[in-house]
């Protein structure tokens, strides 16, 4: 079990990257407030401590440096409403899919936008619960799933529709994978302060304005089934990340459908966890091609 | 630029666990022949050298370690007999799906079928060149895309097609990504040795027989072209793979569908690299579920 609350990846204002136990303040659980955490020492996965240092937060990362991170996987159609606004039928099993590593990036980072996302068009947003995996589990049953998870984060499922459904040759890894398409955080909270993840709301802001609004109880597979199914036949090492599936609301099921823009600004939550707020920005052409 | 030429990993009759440049016979180019290698000291990806001691191989393993294998990529419909033989039209665009990184097992391992995958029909094998990455690569030109890869071997993209096809909601990560379904190697020639990929016979044997016989020059997006368009908006890490799809004749292609059983031994070999030899195997239900 972790001995961490909310665990934390910081650039402290010493100038050090430092995983850390966030201090927040009375009443406060958003972890993006965090401006001081307990610096953690040892590994995370195994053994380590919460040490009495504390070190000043100058900008939170992404909750797990790139390589602890193992592999990526996420759910599609997890929502009911998600599901009829999609136009798409209830799935009966886990509709699986996965993103590369390198999508992964922190709360407050940018989304980059690469010449060919810019192509077509459907640059859209999906807040997901995240899951954790704390150590291996293969052929875990679903009254011991939540066992194996080492905490819950929010993160950002960005998505292009064109490349996703019409470019893709019906697989969505490419329009989902590109380079900082997770965001995820702010900070990783222990599996000890959330007993139920089916209980929390989930939303996103555009630009300020709520675009999704809904509560991780409405997930068609919640989290100890989706971990049991998983694991079937499929060992889950830790470090691997679960995104969870989204909500109604993308931009994608709205009349008329609602696209990110260059500059808008983004912003997922979950309770309990806290938020990433992150801005789309358009990369130039690259010199090389 | 890799010092090595034909990259194996292996348990030594000393105990040990070893990367390698495999020694081999005059006139013999499959890796799976070698005996002995020479020690390689160092980070595979970085600086590394072959040292004169020699060890005596007792078992090949998968040649990069799990914790140096990062992202793993694979195309579907890249041959264009084998897309005819799906009923699938040529794609526009590389069909990119993944694998966990649990998926990778080595030449000689058995393939194991958990239960829940003994269930409806389908389990069928997929010979096909593998693409290992040596080098971060972003927008990376046709032109210079090889010189981003550290060297090739040859894989089994194992797949279930009812849970693939039918049971995974269109998205195919699910009927391929059980544990042990990626064997790879025997090792990995250096692209130093293989100039051009494009240009390689590619073959499996079902229980000694051939099934599917094909060249690599057949792909519809060739390494050079895959590399750079994966690359674009993504970046490619060192310890990537890319498994680039398989010809004509797998089991689903064929009047009747031929279907892996239990005790089946599949072998997919590719000109220059050699053999993998993987004994199929059905797990018992677990007791844990």
């Amino acid at each position: 079990m972790p001995v961490f609350s909310r665990l934390v990846r910081f650039l402290a204002k010493d100038g050090h990257i430092y995983y850390g136990d966030a201090i927040l303040p009375a009443g406060i659980s958003d972890i993006s407030k965090a401006s001081r955490a307990h610096v953690i020492q040892g590994d995370i996965f195994g053994r380590h401590d919460v040490t009495s240092q504390v070190a000043e937060v100058k900008m939170l990362l992404a909750p797990l440096a790139r390589r602890d991170i193992r592999t990526v996987r996420c759910l599609g159609l997890n929502y009911e409403q998600h599901a009829k606004e999609s136009n798409l039928p209830i799935p009966k099993f886990p509709v699986l899919f996965y993103k590369p590593v390198t999508s992964i990036t922190g709360p407050l980072d940018e989304i980059p936008v690469a010449p060919i996302a810019q192509e077509g068009e459907g640059l859209d947003y999906e807040c997901e619960l995240v899951v954790v995996i704390g150590k291996e589990a293969r052929d875990v049953p679903e009254s011991q799933a939540l066992d194996y998870v080492l905490g819950y984060a929010v993160g950002n499922d960005v998505s292009h529709r064109d490349w996703q459904l019409k470019r893709g040759g019906g697989q969505w890894g490419l329009g989902k994978g590109f380079d900082g398409w997770a965001p995820f955080g702010p900070g990783i909270v222990s599996s000890n302060l959330i007993h139920n993840p089916n209980s929390l709301n989930i939303s996103t802001k555009l630009n300020g304005k709520i675009v999704q609004s809904s509560s991780t109880r409405d997930m068609i597979f919640g989290v100890a089934k989706t971990i049991s199914f998983l694991s079937q036949g499929t060992t889950l090492l830790p470090g691997d990340l679960i995104f969870t599936g989204t909500p109604q609301g993308v931009g994608m099921g709205r009349q008329p459908a609602l696209w990110l823009r260059e500059g808008d600004q983004v912003e997922v939550s979950l309770e309990g966890v806290g938020s990433c707020v992150n801005k789309v920005t358009f990369e130039k052409p690259s010199s090389k091609l």
